[in-house]
C-alpha cells in the first residue's frame, strides 16, 4: 500500500476529529519534512473553524474545511502568502452574516488567500423588483462547512491531498456537491485544486463558480506586475477605464484607492491551460495562476491597492463567468449547465516562484502562448462582457 | 419510586450532558430493550446538534432538542421511517439564514420525520408593503434550541419520555415558552406528543402551531393512499386543483412535480380524535397520525411526489390553521389566542403499522368514523379557506 | 511585580481558556474574598457563551465576552441588580437575527444590565428608499465576541480587571477595534468602564456609541426616582411628552405599557463628570451612572415600566448620541469623527448605593451641580434633537 488515508470529519458516521498530526513518523520515516496538521480554532470571531495545515517541506497551505475548504494562507520557504484583511478571521460562517439585506454580508468573512464563489451564484449581489435580495455577493459555498474531509498521503510519489465535501443545498431549489481536493508533493513550490461540483437534483440547474484568490505583500507591491497570455480586456466600468493605460502594473497602497476590475480572456494551451502570472516589482517573487480555460473561461482582475491597513490586495480570478449579478451572467450564457446526476470538475494550480530565475521562466510560457496573439484591448466596458 | 428522571440540559443550573445512554442494566434490569442515548453531533452542518433517541425495544425515535424538539426520524423493527431530504441534515440552526429576505431560508434545515412550525406565524412568508419579509416560512420554533431537556423512564408502565423547553421570545414582542414531552412506552409502534405553549407575556397573544409530518420511502410508495374521516377537502390553488381527482393517491417520483397541497376538515370522535392514514401501496405498511382537532382543527396534505432525489415526501400536518399567510389566517381567526399567563395543550400520536392486518384495523377505524358522514369535496380554491 | 495577568482568550496565539477560577490563594493570600471565576456556558440559547465573573468580596459583576464585552448582572452584598428580560439569556450572537430584514433582530439577545450600542451605528433602524435594512436597531458590537480578553489583579491596589478586545469589521467598508477594560477594587461598590475605539483603516470614519444601562427590581418599583443635573430635557416623541409631568419618577408595572423616552443634556463638572441616579421608591438603594460628558454628551432615559413578566425596566444610556436613526444623528453632528488610525476613549462608572445615607449623598452631589443652573424642559419633541 502506498497511499495512506486518514478521515478527519464523517458526518455520515458520526466522526469528526479536533486534532491530528502527521509526519513523517506516520509513515515509517519516509516523505521527511512532511507534516500535515488539523486544528480546531477556538475563541473570538474564530470559534469553530477547522484548520487543515498542509506543509510539504517546503511550501505550507491552510485550507478552511469550515469555510467551503478555502485557503487561508500558503507559506513559501516559512514567509506567508496571503493577504492582511481588516476582518482578521478566519472567520466561522455563523458570524458572518451573508444573506442580510443589502447582499454585502459575505465581506465580513472575507479573509483567505483562496476563496470560492458560488455555486448558485457569484458576483455583485442582485434584488428582486421589490428591492429584495435575491442573490449575495459571491454566493454561500465559502461559508458552508465540509460535511466530510479527508487526508491522504502517497508515500510513493510524495503526494500529499486534503478533500473535502461541501454541500450548497435547499429544499425544492438546489442540491448541490462539490468535492474538492487540494494537493502537492513533497517539496514543491506548487499546490493543484481539482473541485468536482455534482447536481444530486433530479431536475437540471445551473452553477457558477469563480476562485477569488487573493495576494497582498510580499507579492504585490509598488511596481508589481500582471502578465497573462492575452485575447481580449476589458475594464469593467467607468472607474476601471480610468486605469486602462496601467492596468496591468500596480501602484503604491494609497487610502480610499477605490477598487478597479478587468475581464479577460485568457489564450490557452491545447489542453486548455492558461498561466496568470502576478509578480513584484523587483521581479524576484511571483505567483502563476494556471487555469483551466476549457472549464473556468474568464478570468477577472480586481486590484484594490488601497492602505495596507484596509487590505492592499489583488484577486487573480478564474472564473465560469464574470462577477457581475447573475440574472446578467445567465442571459450571456455564462453558467454551467448540470443535467439531472450532472457533474462539471473545474481544475486549477497555484505556482509559487521564489526566485528571479523562475519568475522569469514564467514569464517566458506566457510569451510563448501570446506569440502571434495581438490581444484586443478595449478601452471602455461594452456589452456583452460588461453591464454598460 | 418507579418513576426515574435524567435532566440532559438546563441552563438555569449550567446542565448540559454531552453524552449519555441509558439502558435495561441501569434499572436494574428492568425494562429489556430499553435504550435511551443522548449525544451531540459534531461536524459539517449539524455540528453541536443534540440527538435524544428513545428505543422501546421495537421502535425508536431520535428527538432533536436544538431544533426545536423535532423528530428527525423514527425506526420500526429497524427500518427507518423519514424521507430523504436534500439538505442532508440535521442542520444546526446557525446554518439555517431563516429570516433571509425571501423568507425561505427555513429550507435549508427541512430534513425531519416531524416538524413544529409556528409559533408566533406558520406558512408562506409574509411581506410588508415595502417587501419587508414579516413572517418567514414556517416561524422560527424548528431553530430554537431547548433550554431545558429531561428524560424519564417508568418501570412500571413502561413509559419512557423526553421532555423538553423551549422558548421563542423577542423583548417587546412575545415570551412563549413550549414544553413538549415526546413518549412511548416499552414495546409499543407508537408516539404520543404533548405540547403545552404558554404565554410568559403580561399582555394577550396569538400562537400558530402545525406539524409537518413527513414521510418518504418505505411509507409513501407509487400507488400509496391517504385515507382520513373527511368532513371537508379543498385545494389549495390552482395546482392542486389539477389533481383534485387523485388527491388521496399517489404517483410515482416524477422529476420537477410541482408540489400540490390539500386543506382538510376530518370527522373526530367525542374526545376530539381524528386518525389519517397513509399506507403504502401494497396495504402492508402504514401510519396513523392521530390529532386532536379540538386544538388542531385544520388538517393539510401535501403531496411532494418529485424525484428521490428531491425528496420523495408527502407531508400530514394537523395544525391550528392553514398555512396560508400570517395575516390571512389572523383574519379567519385561525389562531390561538392567549391570555396573559395563558396556555394551550396541543396533542397528537403516530401510530405506526407494520402489518396488512394493522393497517386494514386502521382503514377500518377511519371508516367508522366515515360512516353518516357525506365528504364535502371541492374542486376549487375558495375563501375563506384559501388565498383564492 | 504586583500586576499579575491571566489571558483567557487571545486568537493571535490560538489560546482559549474554557475554566478558570483565581482567588486569594492565587495570591499567596492576599486579596481575601476576590474571586474571578471564567465560564463557558452550555446548552439552549445560551451554548458557548464565555462569562468571567469578578468578586471584589463585596460587589461581583459577570462580563460576557461573546456578547461585546457586555454586562450580564451584577451583584451587591449577594443580591443580584439588573433586570428579568423575557429573552432569558445570555442569548448567543448565533441565534440573534440582528441584520434581519425589520432591523429589530438585536431584540432576541436584549437581557444585559449594560450593553453596548454601536460602533457603526446606534439606534432605531434605518432603510433606504427601497425599504432594505441599512443600520439594524442598536448596531452589531454587543454580537460581536471578543479576540482577546485578559483578567489582571493589582494586589497592592486591590485592582481587578476585564480587559477584551472586540473588533467591528467589514471589509471595503470599517475597520474599528474596542479595547475595553472593565475594573473595581476589593470592597467597593463601584465599578469602572473605560473603552478605546480605535479607526484601523486608512481612511476616516464615523463612531456611535450608546450605553444601554438597564434596571428593574430591586433598583426600580413603584415610586423610584431618576435624578440628575439637569441642563435641557425632551421628550423624544408624543408618547413620552405624554409623561412630561412625571418624567423622573417611576409607575407600577402596568401590563402593555408603551415604552416613554427622554432625551437629557447634563450638567459637569470640570472634567465633565456627570452622576445619574435612579434611586428606589424608599429612598434606600440606589446607583448612580457617572459618565465623561465630553465623551458621551447625550443622556437618554428610557421608561418601560410594563408588566415584570414583560421586562419592568429602566434604562439610563449615556452615548455620542441621541437613538434616533443614523442619518438624522450624523446630520446634527452628533457622531465621533475618527482619523486613521485614531481613537476615541470612553470612560463611565456605575456606583452602587446599598443604603439611605449613600443615597442621601448621591443626591446632593446632584444637587451641588445642579446649583445654580435652571432646567430647561422642554414639553414637546423638537429638532434638531427629536426627528420631530
Amino acid at each position: 500500500m502506498t497511499v495512506k488515508k486518514w478521515t478527519l470529519t464523517d458526518v455520515a458516521t458520526g466522526l469528526q476529529v479536533d486534532k491530528l498530526t502527521i509526519s513523517s513518523q506516520d509513515l515509517g520515516g519516509r516523505l521527511p519534512g512532511l507534516e500535515i496538521r488539523k486544528t480546531t480554532l477556538q475563541g473570538g470571531l474564530r470559534d469553530g473553524v477547522d484548520v487543515v495545515r498542509v506543509d510539504n517541506g517546503r511550501m505550507a497551505f491552510a485550507v478552511l474545511p469550515t469555510r467551503g475548504m478555502g485557503l487561508w494562507k500558503a507559506w513559501l520557504d516559512g514567509q506567508e502568502i496571503g493577504w492582511q484583511s481588516p476582518v482578521r478571521g478566519p472567520v466561522h460562517p455563523q458570524f458572518v452574516p451573508w444573506m442580510e439585506p443589502s447582499g454585502l454580508g459575505w465581506l465580513e468573512g472575507f479573509d483567505e488567500l483562496l476563496v470560492r464563489c458560488g455555486l448558485e451564484s457569484n458576483g455583485a449581489p442582485e434584488f428582486d423588483p421589490q428591492g429584495r435580495l435575491r442573490y449575495p455577493l459571491h454566493g454561500r459555498i465559502a461559508n458552508r462547512p465540509a460535511q466530510r474531509v479527508e487526508v491522504e498521503v502517497d508515500d510513493e510519489s510524495g503526494e500529499l491531498a486534503v478533500t473535502g465535501v461541501v454541500e450548497e443545498s435547499r429544499f425544492l431549489f438546489r442540491s448541490l456537491r462539490m468535492t474538492s481536493r487540494i494537493s502537492t508533493r513533497l517539496g514543491e513550490h506548487h499546490l493543484r485544486i481539482r473541485d468536482e461540483v455534482e447536481n444530486l437534483s433530479g431536475s437540471p440547474t445551473e452553477v457558477q463558480l469563480l476562485y477569488h484568490i487573493n495576494f497582498g505583500l510580499p507579492l504585490l507591491d509598488a511596481g508589481s506586475r500582471f502578465l497573462a497570455p492575452l485575447k481580449k480586456m476589458m475594464p469593467r466600468d467607468a472607474r476601471a477605464a480610468e486605469g486602462v493605460a496601467t492596468w496591468d502594473v500596480y501602484a503604491a497602497e494609497e487610502a480610499g484607492f477605490a477598487e478597479q476590475v478587468y475581464f479577460l480572456e485568457l489564450v490557452a494551451d491545447a489542453q486548455g491551460w492558461s498561466p496568470a502570472l502576478l509578480r513584484n516589482a523587483a521581479g524576484t517573487r511571483g505567483v502563476t495562476v494556471h487555469a483551466n480555460t476549457n472549464q473556468l473561461p474568464c478570468f477577472t482582475l480586481w486590484k484594490n491597492t488601497a492602505a495596507a491597513a484596509d487590505g492592499y490586495v489583488t484577486g487573480l480570478e478564474p472564473g465560469t463567468n464574470f462577477p457581475n449579478p447573475r440574472t446578467y451572467e445567465g442571459r450571456q450564457g455564462r453558467v454551467v449547465q448540470l443535467a439531472p446526476g450532472g457533474a462539471a470538475v473545474f481544475q486549477l494550480g497555484l505556482e509559487f516562484h521564489p526566485s528571479a530565475d523562475q519568475v522569469q521562466k514564467a514569464e517566458q510560457a506566457i510569451a510563448a502562448l501570446q506569440a502571434g496573439v495581438t490581444p484586443d484591448v478595449c478601452p471602455q466596458p461594452l456589452a456583452p462582457w460588461c453591464v454598460a
